[in-house]
């Protein structure tokens, strides 16, 4: 073990700020550290913006489902995965030549690129004191923060990240065993489903002490009532209006 | 600057390793920092395969198209969008109900879990003094990859990633400028392809000190030549046929 090991080994989403600014060197050195992050074949396929102005952190509060702590956080980052840059130095170079932009391929590079630069980021910003919660909601109402934010073709939001001072003390919430994340040589069904045996007692007994004895569903059942709701059907038809998706 | 951001700017991939091995303990220590990577809903829709033997690891330095350090590493990891397990479990709590493993959403929402738990991963290896290098080449022959892993339906390889003590100490790749990822408040075009001006010479540049002056593609051109390659797209009718990207 070691510090940044240990650092890794405390996150926790925070939800709750102080109204410290993050300042513009502390956003900086984190998307620096973000963007040193690895890429496919240095493809660098994300944008990230930064969201200061209190109207729109409002605004975009509301749309991700009135979530406060999107408009109390002094900086919301929102992560775009972005071809929209590789399409322009393509038509540039190579005028008339069919591209691939709109591969699953290249769909997932830049979502992945966006991803791994956000974890860098949200690692460097925990190093420097500050805490970060990510925003799946900013998903829901898509096309309405894509415009709110001038996205062009081929970029979309993949997530959100509050970033500011905590003023919450969380507990760590548990995760699986590690034998349901971590197969040796090849995949093992039964290793996984025995890992969620012994996780639902685990998230159910978490659940209990945070909410005081009121709920104590286990993870598996939290799982399923989540995997039947038709959540954000709307994210294919937007992404294939913006390009993405057609091979 | 701290000692953690210290580290982030300071990666760099390895493509060569010392035949040391990488302890169980290590590797437990690395998968563990992943798992406490956020997770949207705590889904935790991932799932890594350690792959340690060398057979294993010499068929898939092939498939992944001859990358000679996915055989030479002491650890080769596949870390996997994992839905099956969620599936499993709603299956049996709510038999019969529709469910929406297939969406695109719920695509997304692996992959970003995948990339993010690998990405800390990374870093903690990294920490210890161990190098790594993410392998998108397993997507290349991803049906075989899939199988040869054992991989059950709506479980797919998202990247390789092989660890192991670093026998090479190569320089630093320059990024794009900071203005070319990150936009206050609203996304600037202009801006994005003033940064890519600014970075065809940066990268001209470092290409012809590390080729000693052989080739000098500045990025946009090398960008150009990639996204005008039909580069993997098999990954889609793979996709469909794993039960994802259906709504």
């Amino acid at each position: 073990m070691n510090d940044t090991i240990s650092l890794l080994m405390n996150h926790r989403s925070v939800r709750k700020f102080r109204s410290d600014a993050v300042t513009d060197e502390q956003l900086a050195a984190i998307v620096a550290a973000g963007q040193m992050a690895s890429s496919s074949s240095n493809v660098q396929a994300y944008t990230v913006i930064a969201v200061t102005e209190p109207a729109l952190k409002t605004k975009l509060a509301e749309l991700a489902g009135g979530q406060a702590y999107v408009e109390q956080c002094p900086v919301f980052l929102v992560w775009c995965a972005d071809l929209y840059r590789l399409k322009q130095v393509t038509v540039h170079h190579q005028p008339g030549q069919p591209s691939y932009e709109g591969s699953v391929e290249n769909y997932t590079v830049a979502t992945i690129d966006a991803a791994l630069a956000a974890q860098n980021a949200a690692v460097a910003a925990e190093s420097l004191g500050l805490g970060i919660v990510y925003i799946g909601g900013i998903r829901t109402k898509i096309a309405e923060v894509s415009e709110l934010l001038g996205l062009p073709e081929l970029v979309y939001p993949v997530f959100g990240m509050c970033i500011g001072v905590p003023d919450q003390d969380t507990g760590l919430r548990p995760r699986l065993p590690l034998s349901g994340v971590l197969h040796m040589n090849g995949y093992d069904q039964n290793q996984t489903m025995k890992a969620v045996e012994l996780y639902d007692h685990t998230s159910a007994e978490y659940l209990k002490e945070r909410t005081g004895g009121q709920r104590s569903t286990p993870w598996s059942e939290q799982m399923a009532a989540r995997l039947t709701e038709p959540a954000r059907l709307q994210l294919k038809p937007f992404l294939e209006q913006k390009g993405f998706l057609k091979q």
